[in-house]
């Protein structure tokens, strides 16, 4: 936070230089700065679109201020904000529901159709249509899928895959495999959580990949020494551990992001990629605001990596978004004019990991004081309580903990659901512009569809 | 809501046109329509700066899906919408709160600078500060602030009046009539309420205002009758009654800016404008969504009447924000997937409204039945008992209809008070380019500045 503030005088001669001289300072527009790079050389040749699960504006406000330098006179801004370019509104096409899930809106992102919720890249009449990733792929462009989620999870899903359900997981990664354009399978890097889905009683898919050329790789160092240009990795059973919870042996959501443009970019013909920080909308449902900003950080990395390939490359167009927001995550409640970082920056791992360490060891308050910094968020004896009277089991303890965190740092939640409100559009590279105002979720199909398609 | 889409065929030839042919269509950039405006005729006269108080991304999106037409395949658009560039962030420089207050924020947005909650155009050592409003005094333009809040509130004090309180309102009264630029009162067109802030025991301003010009209007018909260039204007003795509640004798926020204008645009040096939809945070902080959507609805339409002011004259900028967003409203609550727009949209009045004719009259079913439409939103007899159940009290009566609406059409809230998200930015007319992307709030103030400064 700022402890001081520039006299008037200085910004407006900051701004003047800005007008006058159109240089791109600190104050001015990034839309300004894409427009620019995008005339001076227009071809697009790769497109990453990243999608921020449930990072509705509260979410990438929030976590501005958690990253904040507490020694600089004003707040940092994240990678993120360096490229705002609007906003997008997320509503479906559903019979029952008016807000989204995962699967209608990505259906809306990767094929440009509203549909029903729970569709994955069908239709309303349950007809399968064409995805961005798709056309690429029959464009000669090669293609990647990055979650950490299950890579059969709705959003990766409605990218690589078709299905009247996001539910049938299993049936989702048997279209990886069996969907095949121009003699070749879909996509080419696909990597994330998931293996129940891939290894099972019936098939096991990551033999029938391997089978087709594909390496097949369950952590990180093994991910480290491979190079083949299509990949299969598959790092947890379900969805990986939240970057604060993680071991080494998992990678992160940048690693996986940089592994997947490393094979892709080989391919001249260009690529299209799709990455999600999948798990920023589990900890909104969840109402877990220490995972949420661990899953922002680690999606601020993986869209941080394909800036920088983008900015080195200059034919990479770049989108960053979310498919909706999760949980009513109000940065302040109860009144308080006070959202306090240093609370929430105290818990050193997610409150289901604390719970997991408490139900094993037995260990309350222990446990509590090893991964919450007793300097920061020194806990009273009433919180420690509040934990140790909760039902002896994992999910009561946790809601235990979360309720002390909330509290403490005036952390507001409303529902367990996604909720309505538009969410942010972030966009680099040539064409960029075209991302920019308020944009419906189907759009970004539709502009990409037109870049991809409209080259070949 | 939309019953139909349209196929992904027409809505790429839309976009390929849009692309190749330079065409503005409904899915296009509206910043790069107002880039167009700005080259064609650069020069700016007027600027009008509009703030929804408390109006985060959860009411722009809310007041959206509130105004659809259910008759079309698809959401319309409101007004903002069209002009959306980007966000702003509004922390303030507070010793002890991270969450921004409304003196705070505008104080940022009218002179540059981040300083403590309450201030009003003072800095951390309470030093008056120049606003944009005064700037343009100085540039010989005309000047005017209109609300629906007390005009010596937080918002319209800040451009207008230097205190080291927002709480001291007859002082910021007093310095309204106190405050000469250049011979004359720092601010030509005063509309708002707030009336006992100006008569009072001690003096009434309104006389001297009168006595050196101004005209003194009070209702819609002597705002109608009047046309001096100089006018205060209060309709109430504190806040206006909310949109939906209101009677044809107090104006709209629309007929007050349309006032405004037409006095102001009078004066070839042109004009500095701020308007302020007060109470849509009002409401926020009373947590009640129908009065909530009313405001939306009165601050969109004198939104409009800049926008169509500025599209004839072409010489003005037009900005809309807010300071902050407000109550930690969420569309969608308690795990639903829906928010019920027809639910909301059937109270007729505002919940305090209602309470009190309840009070006045002692029928509780009967006065909810007939300000809520049962055809809509048929009452339960359990809704009905929970209201004869409150307190017989107005507050303890509004808090019982509140939760009624709230549950049954998942609305959430998880304050009283004001939340620190990012807020949305609109931005219209010639320099408008320079509004879009992430701005700190005291950037409107410093490009303002260079508007007003530059040309003079």
């Amino acid at each position: 936070m700022r402890k001081k503030f520039l006299k008037r005088a200085l910004p407006i001669a900051v701004v003047s230089s800005i007008l006058i001289g159109g240089m791109v300072g600190e104050i001015s527009n990034p839309s300004v700065q894409a427009v620019e790079i995008a005339e001076k050389d227009p071809e697009i040749k790769n497109v990453i679109f990243l999608i921020g699960d449930g990072m509705g504006t509260s979410y990438t406000s929030a976590y501005r201020y958690f990253k904040d330098d507490p020694s600089t006179p004003y707040v940092e801004r994240t990678e993120f904000d360096k490229y705002l370019v609007g906003q997008q509104m997320t509503y479906p096409d559903d019979p029952k529901q008016t807000i989204t899930d995962s699967a209608a809106a990505a259906t809306a992102m990767s094929a440009g159709i509203k549909t029903y919720n729970n569709a994955i890249a069908v239709d309303k009449d349950k007809k399968r249509v064409k995805t961005v990733l798709e056309a690429a792929k029959e464009a000669g462009k090669s293609t990647g899928l990055v979650a950490t989620s299950e890579l059969a999870h709705a959003t990766p899903a409605a990218f690589g895959a078709h299905n009247e359900s996001r539910k049938n997981m299993d049936a989702i990664a048997d279209d990886y495999y069996n969907e095949m354009i121009n003699g070749e399978h879909t996509v080419d890097v696909l990597l994330g959580g998931g293996k129940t889905n891939f290894v099972r009683s019936d098939i096991d898919l990551t033999k029938s990949f391997q089978k087709d050329g594909y390496s097949y790789v369950t952590n990180t160092s093994e991910l480290r020494a491979d190079d083949n240009e299509q990949v299969l990795g598959l790092f947890a059973d379900g969805g990986l551990d939240k970057m604060i919870d993680r071991r080494e042996t998992t990678p992160s959501l940048e690693e996986m992001t940089q592994a997947a443009i490393d094979r892709l970019s080989k391919n001249e013909n260009g690529f299209f990629m799709m990455v999600e920080g999948s798990q920023i909308d589990w900890a909104g449902h969840a109402n877990d605001v220490v995972g949420a900003m661990s899953e922002m950080e680690d999606f601020e990395k993986a869209f941080k990596a394909a800036i920088d390939f983008a900015k080195e490359d200059k034919h990479t167009l770049v989108v960053a978004t979310a498919d909706h927001s999760t949980g009513g995550f109000s940065i302040g409640a109860d009144g308080a004019s006070n959202w306090l970082v240093d609370t929430v920056a105290s818990v050193k791992r997610t409150p289901a990991f604390i719970a997991d360490q408490i139900l094993k060891s037995g260990k309350v308050e222990e446990s509590l004081k090893l991964y919450i910094d007793q300097e920061l968020f020194p806990l009273t004896d009433d919180e420690v309580k509040s934990v140790e009277n909760a039902e002896k089991n994992s999910e009561d303890i946790e809601i235990a903990i979360k309720k002390v965190i909330d509290k403490r740092s005036y952390t507001g939640w409303t529902t367990g659901g996604h909720t309505g409100e538009d969410v942010p559009v972030y966009a680099y590279g040539p064409s960029s512009e075209n991302f920019a105002g308020l944009l419906d979720n189907t759009d970004h199909a539709k502009l990409i569809f037109d870049i991809i398609e409209g080259k070949n």
